[in-house]
């Protein structure tokens, strides 16, 4: 999605565009909720596009058609939507019916042969909520950090029967979501006991015992922000003190 | 979709079984709602199929990805999913942001490339409700009346952004609803004035000014019946004037 959309935009202004994103996307996971950030050329350079619904429009025209800009708007220069985001949030669609996927939804929803016990998820869920070494959950970067605060991690069935977990964090390590959700599901449907995910955090090491859930159902659905006027001093913080990238 | 799902249905009761579907859908046009009837076999042929949790589950495995069993239940034997049918309700969905069609949702919201004006849409709509001879908005099939009663014809925005029609009917003709989308995205967008749509219903002729909408903006959402008790009274009413069957 990155590279596309740096294309179409470099394309359209005439320049080159570096675009830097809120929530790097592995193959097959989708966005609705995306954030970049990009250093457009000096106005004069903008031409026809100075109006952001004009360029939106093009975009439109230029990018296939599972990549669409909803917004663009200026930002103060110390705006980074990597680095200043403050919290990211995430949908994973599992779908237990014994009838299967909703059809017209089945690119964004796994299909789980089993049903599923929500009550025991969401207790499961409620033990890994807060700042811990989500190690045992994260697929090792060089450096990079494993410690995050879990914000939320609540499952839900959607009016179509689908069975939806919105989870949040500060930021999340390298397929943390998709672990999370597949030890979620072994205690779903009975393969685990409700407290065993929340011992895997006492782990030193990515456990091999936590399954990877499909990247198809994982939608990244928002990204917040500090209001503009606190950015300068967000910008400060994240940093200063120079840490491996969050995502 | 009627064909496949006969076939998998003779496949697993190794019975030949013949499907009456509430709305026949032309090639593009979804149905979420769809309702079809069948004769099964005799119980004893049924083998581990007379729970329909099994049934269904079976199918799943079976069938395409884009077509789904959600419930099988059994009916008085003077149900008939088409000419019982007593209301057939569908959706048309249409984005038209500058920014296009929502990517998880472009296989079933038509992109139309300028704004739409739901108010003047909706008036133009008011003015079609009713019983009416729709021959103008009606390909022609042989000995079929073209006088149906519009119940419903609302446009709406969806969380999403995109102008949704609810559009309900006893019956309708061939093409009907995608050509009174037709003639009001025509009014929506500034082509015709309001009053124009329902001044085609004087017409004795299909329209040639009408243009049908994409099929895959259309969703057949919904099949109304009455409660079992009055299905006799029913099919004695609606197959006595043998009259050529609605949809």
């Amino acid at each position: 999605m990155q590279g596309v959309l740096a294309g179409a935009l470099s394309l359209v202004l005439r320049h080159p565009i570096a675009l830097t994103v809120a929530g790097r996307t592995d193959a097959g996971v989708h966005a609705t909720g995306q954030v970049a950030h990009a250093d457009f050329p000096p106005a004069p350079d903008l031409g026809d596009f100075s109006d952001f619904s004009g360029l939106i429009r093009r975009l439109a025209r230029l990018l296939p058609p599972d990549v669409r800009v909803l917004a663009i708007r200026c930002v103060p220069p110390e705006f980074d939507a990597r680095f200043g985001a403050l919290r990211r949030h995430y949908a994973y669609r599992v779908a237990d019916q014994p009838w299967g996927v909703p059809p017209l939804r089945r690119f964004d929803t796994l299909a789980w042969p089993r049903p599923l016990d929500e009550d025991a998820m969401n207790d499961a869920a409620r033990r890994l909520l807060g700042e811990h070494d989500f190690i045992a959950f994260c697929r090792r970067r060089e450096g990079a950090s494993t410690v995050r605060c879990l914000q939320a991690l609540q499952w839900r069935r959607e009016p179509d029967g689908v069975l939806s977990a919105h989870v949040s964090a500060d930021a999340f390590c390298h397929n943390m979501v998709r672990s999370l959700v597949g030890a979620l599901l072994a205690v779903g449907d009975g393969r685990r006991p409700t407290a065993w995910p929340a011992t895997l955090l006492a782990s030193d090491r990515r456990s091999s015992e936590v399954t990877v859930a499909p990247a198809h159902g994982l939608t990244l659905i928002g990204v917040d922000y500090p209001p503009d006027d606190q950015l300068a001093a967000r910008a400060t913080l994240t940093r200063a003190p120079r840490r491996p990238p969050p995502f």
